[in-house]
């Protein structure tokens, strides 16, 4: 596996292959990676002559009061993962490398960022989108591998890629879950063993909520209701931020069942922040 | 000369160049094709294997106000020019083909799209640089030509293509201009012939400020004050949006003179909004 830490080099390492007829399969992260982030590089390993990921948290993409500085690193354990997946190179530029002295230009994809984790996060999808853009440049891919889990992640970086013509497949992979149903993060990390018992709350909510509505005889609102109340019943979940049913395109909520309908919740289970979701077709 | 209306063949046929390891020289238009761009062609068929022009009036960049729906057209006067000057590929995308249903990705540059031009023409570097970035995604280019008298634009440009990682290679052009000085542009033939003998006021207070400030003795503001006089003494002159010394990189006005210097105009001539520059080195 060869590290490259600068864009340009990274630019030009991608160019070659590509003129090599070779294709690039790319799996962006936050580093702290967890058997989700190694699902993607197995599906990129599958598909791709060449296998690229990155490690670079994106200043860009945390709020003034979020978690930027204590965010969970763990540069060694994350190579090995990487080596013994066959990944053929890790981009992993630092802050000056992909930011400079200042950045003044800005992706934004409106309305879809503003929705749900958007609301409790602003700025967080310009962040992401700016981030991923760069990257896409940098590395080339041909393919472009994301988890469901940041099912907003992945509508807003769709968007972009659609609105803004970029030439990469995106390939969403399954949120990849602990034994109990705790959808895995690098933010569990942050979690108590009683928070974390406790954070099976989330799956379980979404599991009963997909048989609400696929039973027949209910509506988005009331499986809505539902969802606060099993959430609610959980003396450790702090905070509900949203729950409920809503559009997997526009992110609105819906008043009336479709023939896909995203599941999605936000909450704070002590002070730790956690996101889940579930498609549900009917 | 091959003419492309859909994005998708476009990129498919750029890709295909790029796996030869041909590389491609863009002329991006809004047509209506003066000696200008055909300047940019010229330069763009002596460093490229392959030329391709764009023709595509971006509505996104033209305020409610503005003159979209009057905006000069000369569609085969065009396509005969690029023709005869060895251009390989037109691509000429309908609106439809280009922003699709419905748009929600913006690329905005900070900043230096709300100075100059952009304090009166609210949102067109937004529509510039998110037309232009969908357009090298699609084109695919090594190289991309831009003409010095839409200075801001190609400041603007130049920050994204930095920002975002584009690999591609930006070529600025010099201004090319009338026997008397008038900088070429599409919007002149809005003019009646007296406003355009009258236009000329423009280039001379340009030379004039010019040759102030390699004299010595002069600073921006009076240069200022020179340049707002000289404007003001043409009757025909009805708006002066801006005129004076500026940097090159922040488009700020200056205090002090620097190595280089730039000098921007833009006047309203009867209803003909005029811009022109001049880049000053001392």
């Amino acid at each position: 596996m060869e590290t490259i830490r600068i864009s340009r080099i990274m630019q030009e390492t991608s160019k070659q292959y590509i003129q090599k007829g070779k294709t690039i399969g790319f799996v962006p992260t936050m580093g702290a990676l967890h058997r989700g982030h190694i699902s993607l590089v197995k599906r990129a390993r599958n598909e791709n002559d060449i296998v690229t990921a990155s490690i670079f948290v994106n200043p860009i993409q945390f709020g003034p009061k979020e978690d930027f500085d204590s965010y969970p690193k763990d540069m060694e354990g994350d190579m090995e993962k990487l080596q013994k997946e066959g990944v053929d190179i890790l981009f992993m530029p630092d802050n000056k490398n992909m930011y400079g002295e200042r950045l003044s230009t800005y992706i934004n994809v409106r309305e879809i960022s503003d929705k749900l984790c958007g609301a409790f996060r602003p700025g967080h999808f310009t962040g992401v989108a700016t981030a991923v853009c760069k990257l896409f440049n940098i590395v080339k891919p041909s393919r472009a591998y994301f988890g469901q889990k940041d099912f907003q992640q992945t509508v807003v970086i769709r968007r972009m890629v659609q609105d803004m013509n970029m030439d990469v497949e995106l390939v969403i992979c399954p949120t990849i879950r602990e034994k109990d149903g705790l959808a895995m993060s690098s933010r569990n990390i942050y979690l108590s063993s009683n928070e974390k018992a406790s954070a099976v709350v989330i799956y379980g909510t979404l599991l009963s909520a997909s048989q609400l509505i696929k039973s027949g005889g209910s509506n988005p609102a009331d499986v809505k209701k539902h969802m606060i109340n099993k959430l609610m019943s959980n003396p450790l979940v702090k905070e509900i931020q949203y729950a409920g049913v809503y559009d997997m395109d526009t992110l609105e909520e819906m008043a009336e069942f479709k023939k896909e309908n995203l599941l999605a919740i936000a909450v704070k289970i002590g002070n730790t922040r956690l996101i889940d979701n579930m498609l549900v077709e009917l």
